[in-house]
């Protein structure tokens, strides 16, 4: 029985799957007999000596939260700088370890987090304190390096895919009379991973999504709004998904146009899709509407993907083991072996091939047009939303979700003064 | 058997399980050896001429529509005016019946429908033509009078009820160093059925939706704003649905104020709830986030409440039912027998009592303060969105909703120049 304790912490936007891979992590431990605290809210919670002790959720509660979207532990936006900019926080850090005698740190989150990891990871070995840390992937916005996917991704996929269908199955319904245009926002401020798997909800040239806007791709209104009436013209309505992140050929965000203030002077919150749609509606008066699912896509575990949440715990469990082997500075990943019928496996990648950088979609996966995904795309994506994982719903027809009472280690250290 | 035809046509916004009551009517009448002639594009279809032959589908395809959202003959917004200002419409109806030998009318949605339902029986009585009417409810608005609920409802309920319960779990990971008020954007211009049903996503005091707003009462936004600050200083989030109808005290909706021009004069599509995100923005300065589902609401089969599905069939029986044993100017409706353990049966009721009728929320339902729902609404909401009935996936991770090849009967008569 290895002596220690291991430090779990979740990062950044959180996922429908994050707590599938936190319930792995806490369940392998369990098994080897190691002890996980966790941080309240992230590395701010270590900062903080915010430390949950998990020991005190029953089996059952760490098995529900396998089915539970959000962070059950406090996730948090809040990037390190450099060693050098940053080094009290990373020597806090370091204080508060050695204090709760944490000799493992989980990292749970993108590559910002797995830039903290490898920087604790530094400093430890800097100072000669035996540490090992490995970071633990998650993204719904599948732009890690290294691993072929993200868990949080496939399950925000294929929520996105079903609910462009479903709508879609709505405009069709009503365009005779009523809307023609229907526009759905999918996150993806960077990369178009999203609004790429709302494409698996058709299959046909005329199957709703008509078009795909990817930030990879320069939006040319002119353009967009030529190819809107055509194929309302000959489909009868047109469904668009479009990346929050898409931008005009001067570098504006489209998104930014949908702003400013209403009529009282007050601020207007916009987004791609409202401005969409006004934009259609003034130019080519089609009666529109528009659709901004924000949390909805990232936190619906009602509609996980089997494949995301076994990947989610496939990481959890891998990271355990990786720690307690000694693998520093490391982060499972996944690898595809075979795409039909789909087969992956966990590898071990160094933090330092995955920190800091961002994967955009392969050029190949947008189609030639530029509003549509290609053939190339859809092999890869349509793994990864497939199967269904339903939490278990209780009698009053809302799922059983967990929320465990957590009991915070009693401080050791002064009060943490930075922020 | 029987003779003569029976036409089904769709009305209004679709919905989760309108095609569920549509699977039913076809299966019903098949068993009865009655032809189910389908209007395309709901009462449009009609005065057009444009009648689906429903005999073409084959027994998966009407098994099918039993799981598929949308309105798989299509829908319309077209509300006939009196027989006095709309008579050459109606005259219009009879003939194309009369063509195409209708003797049973099924017209599937709210109260505009069960009216127009209602004045075509009259003017085929007037002509002596035998005709029997039978409207059959349908509306996620949940206001149609004399039925306890309406199918369509609980689905859309149970959707709400799930998102904000899971968006909830989303805000409450991330609160501590990001977004600190979530508003959601239920359907509901005249009444807060929608917006009611996010109330049974928690139970306590402090769970989430800790603010509702119904159009049933006024919005006064500094009481709102109080109410804001205080719950994220308590709870430290803040989780908001509100109603798309909500209105000031001067009777001014609060969705118009999100419209408005952008900064670039173009035309800036709102909502209640960008309106209220940007307000409290400007006024509490907290991060916040908010969604606007639409359609989603209301199309996502894929979470569908058991009891809606079942009741949406029942009513479909029921309407052929009442059809063939001549029950003319009337319609299904759901009685409900008990509350816990749920027992509903279904009654017929006459058009008339349902025909232009609108059912709010019992001011009972509404809690004291105006921000919530009482144990009144929660024992009558809860059992309409219980139980799960999932479509069936395919290998590609979305359900395999069907949509069959429609076959149009050949024009009778000339072509209507009405519109």
């Amino acid at each position: 029985m290895p002596t220690g304790n291991l430090l779990y912490a979740q990062s950044g936007g959180v996922t429908a799957v994050i707590n599938a891979t936190a319930s792995a992590v806490l369940q392998a431990a369990r098994a080897k007999k190691v002890r996980v605290l966790a941080a309240r809210n992230g590395i701010l919670g270590a900062l903080r000596e915010e430390l949950i002790d998990t020991t005190t959720l029953t089996a059952a509660e760490v098995k529900g939260l396998a089915h539970t979207p959000g962070g059950a532990f406090g996730s948090c936006r809040l990037k390190l700088k450099s060693l050098a900019d940053d080094r009290a926080k990373y020597e806090r850090l370091l204080e508060v370890f050695k204090a709760h005698d944490i000799r493992w740190f989980l990292y749970n989150g993108g590559n910002d987090s797995a830039d903290t990891a490898l920087k604790v990871s530094q400093l430890a070995e800097e100072f000669g304190y035996p540490l090992t840390c490995v970071g633990v992937p998650k993204t719904v916005d599948n732009d890690l390096a290294v691993t072929d996917c993200c868990p949080g991704f496939g399950s925000a996929a294929k929520f996105t895919a079903v609910s462009v269908r479903e709508c879609a199955l709505d405009v069709a319904a009503m365009a005779e009379t009523s809307t023609k245009v229907f526009v759905y926002e999918a996150m993806g401020r960077h990369a178009g991973w999203l609004a790429a798997a709302a494409g698996l909800a058709g299959e046909d040239k005329n199957d709703a999504p008509h078009i795909i806007l990817f930030p990879e791709r320069v939006f040319d209104e002119a353009d967009f709004m030529a190819k809107v009436d055509a194929i309302v013209k000959r489909v009868g309505y047109c469904v668009v998904v479009a990346s929050e992140g898409i931008r005009r050929a001067d570098g504006s965000f489209v998104a930014d146009a949908g702003g400013g203030k209403d009529s009282f002077g007050h601020t207007q919150l916009g987004g791609v899709a409202s401005h969409l749609a006004g934009r259609v509606k003034d130019t080519l008066g089609y009666k529109v509407h528009w659709a901004l699912p924000d949390y909805l896509q990232r936190s619906a575990r009602h509609l996980a993907s089997k494949t995301d949440v076994e990947q989610a715990m496939a990481v959890g469990r891998a990271a355990v083991e990786s720690a307690l082997a000694g693998q520093n500075a490391v982060m499972p990943v996944i690898v595809r072996d075979a795409d039909e019928p789909y087969h992956w496996h966990i590898d071990i990648a160094p933090l330092a091939h995955i920190a800091n950088r961002e994967k955009t979609m392969p050029k190949g996966f947008i189609r030639k047009d530029g509003y549509g995904i290609t053939i190339a795309a859809r092999r890869y994506l349509a793994p990864l939303i497939s199967g269904e994982a339903p939490p278990p719903y209780g009698r009053n027809g809302v799922p059983n979700y967990v929320t465990p009472t957590m009991r915070t280690l009693t401080r050791k250290l002064p009060k943490w003064t930075g922020k």
